[in-house]
């Protein structure tokens, strides 16, 4: 058993409870929080203005993209995208290893127990199933040429079956599905995949929305995409009709990503689905497609969570650094208001969307514990969520599973 | 003389060159700029993805708030006056040498060379003069009670004395004067103050119009501006209006700080009187006065600044941090356009607004120049501000004046 002591004990619960000079007991799993708790071996004073939360959950990245750093086209989605598939290859061959440790190694510091990967290509098994970090494996499907479906299942199949062999002997790594979107996964495949993710009750992404240009395309067969489809694949029409495609999900545990360009029907839908939204502000503003309009996504009643993608749409992948950069880009939205809500969506909604038992302190959870230090300390709790946000860009400590880990 | 060599050399001139594999050559000033120059005693290769630019210049900074972390009130504007007001002691108790020592270490690190510092009180000139960058020292007047008019504008010479003493001995020290704003100077003060500017050729800054309530308070006497004066100074009336405020600046060399919630009609007046604008975008987030519109600005022919504001209304005083924060926050400008507008924003347009001989790489300016390296190549040279911007968050080497800083 180990107590943490801090200034600051943040549990992330349905109250937003916070506590000041308060204490966690834990072993594997968190087993009490408050004050004056009774005495057990291990007690650790964090010092002065000391800071304890629940450790933070990146719920959207694309590692096999880390070697990117001044590569692709920024500044318009489908630039972006062409640039993806010319540099694809050479991209994968730069990320060994080495790159696979660096890019969990920056999470981690940032204070990020656990994220869900979404591997296009299964190459990154080899790699993440060594990390020191929880895991959610979603093998991804992509492609939409009728006489390559069988193929390309049977190839889903084997890194589906790859990644379970991996998720019998290690506790910390999850498997989940990803259809890539609805302008790329055939409609046979999607069926064929989704009822899989059913069938295992395995969590399930998908990008929805992210584009004017994927607007355009499946509401009318139009726009950039129509050009970018026929020079890559000779196939000019849409396959499947937007909300057609959020039907699919019906009674799975899907998180839909980036939803920008999502429209009022279809945000009831995923609302309806109990589905979840990944929000990527800084992979967003970097593809040129505008920002997310939260106000409206919390007026659905929809949890979101804020995640940072890959290093093809990122500089970074420190996830404190991307909700501070959300706090400054929804500059419609009130500081205190947004930043209590930020914490949210990397903590206990993150959780949610990836189906794990942490993302809160409360008793029962996963030890999965942050701490660090702010400078200076903070007399308004109210101001408590913004000032961590503002000062934090590093963890002192980080448990999981009641395991130090930093 | 010195040559720097490096792999991108980014002037910020008129046509915006970039050369690749380009060298600069200066002494106290630059010399040359080109390829293949003439041989010189000492030549420095930058390594691979180096950038050689201009240094960077801060237009607008509080450093007797440094001290500032958590203790101020963020989210709303008068929110955060009145706790200005409430810990403005504090704050400049505990902002003694080492404060200011680590304010002006934390920009020059980013690659600052120069900065706009607001003097309230004056007592951070013993601090200021010994910078290591250069400084104009905006000698700040504040204050609407009439008869305390005279007793200020004494105060004020006084401060002003002292600073001219040290513009005599440190070139890297200039003199200039700030009036506070519109709402918080007395007009008879304002003429006294300004007309010693325009005497004696002295750049100005003003902040304006940044908050919502300024707006209502300037326009019609009214909003959360009147409460704060009937509580703080019993004097509830405008004294005077924004344009004619704007009026008393004819003839001058001034930035306006702000001006998010100008009109057309002002910011006519700001491009007639030649003056320019200094954005401070994360100051404004922070007390959720909302964002500066730059197409309008632009529209207007007005150059503008970025700052980064005092550590009273940011987390920050890093320079590169701060653009790139704008950057991600004007989310409906085309990131590849506003990135090369926002180099501009803290090299030539800087410079031009503190009245400074550098801020571009030009035979004859200052050799205030910086280098780093990006973590890879950049084959589309429109993109590189972007990379810079993305990457950079402090810099390898600066020049001052030719002299070597880091
Ligand atoms: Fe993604
Ligand atoms: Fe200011």
């Amino acid at each position: 058993m180990v107590k943490l002591k801090a200034d600051y004990v943040v549990c992330m619960d349905k109250n937003y409870t916070i506590l000041e000079n308060a204490e966690v007991i834990f072993d594997k799993e968190i087993k009490k929080i408050g004050k004056n708790l009774p005495k057990v071996d291990k007690e650790i004073y964090l010092g002065k203005n000391s800071v304890v939360m629940p450790a933070l959950i990146n719920t959207h990245t694309h590692l096999e993209f880390s070697s990117n750093k001044t590569l692709l086209e920024y500044g318009d989605f489908i630039g972006w995208l062409n640039s993806v598939i010319e540099h694809r290859e050479t991209l994968f061959v730069e990320c060994k290893g080495e790159c696979f440790k660096k890019a969990i190694e920056e999470m981690k510091k940032s204070g990020v127990c656990a994220f869900g990967e979404i591997s296009s290509t299964g190459d990154d098994l080899k790699y993440i199933k060594h990390s020191p970090l929880k895991v959610v494996y979603f093998n991804e499907i992509i492609g939409t040429t009728p006489g390559a479906v069988d193929m390309l299942y049977q190839d889903f199949q084997a890194r589906l079956h790859e990644s379970f062999e991996i998720e019998k002997r290690n506790e910390k790594f999850k498997v989940g599905i990803s259809i890539h979107s609805p302008y790329s996964v055939h409609p046979i495949l999607m069926e064929k995949v989704i009822s899989i993710a059913r069938e295992k009750n395995l969590p399930i992404q998908a990008h929805f929305m992210e584009s004017k240009a994927e607007r355009s395309w499946l509401d009318k067969g139009e726009g950039e995409f129509k050009l970018f489809f026929e020079k890559h694949f000779k196939n000019a029409k849409p396959l499947i009709k937007p909300l057609e495609f959020l039907e699919k999900f019906k009674n799975t545990h899907t998180t839909f990503i980036h939803c920008v360009y999502a429209n009022d029907e279809e945000l009831q839908k995923i609302s309806e689905l109990n589905a979840s939204i990944a929000h990527c502000p800084v992979s967003n503003r970097l593809l040129n497609v505008g920002i997310l309009n939260l106000e409206r996504v919390k007026n659905f009643s929809i949890d979101y969570s804020v995640a940072t993608d890959g290093m093809s749409s990122n500089y970074s992948l420190n996830l404190f650094k991307e909700i501070r950069a959300a706090l400054l880009m929804h500059t419609d939205l009130h500081p205190k208001i947004l930043a209590k809500d930020l914490l949210k969506s990397v903590t206990i909604n993150a959780a949610k969307s990836l189906n794990l038992n942490n993302g809160s302190l409360e008793e029962g959870k996963d030890a999965d514990i942050i701490a660090f230090k702010l400078p200076n300390k903070v007399k308004n709790l109210e101001l408590l969520p913004l000032q961590i946000i503002l000062h934090t860009n590093e963890v002192e400590k980080m448990y999981i599973n009641g395991e130090e880990i930093i």
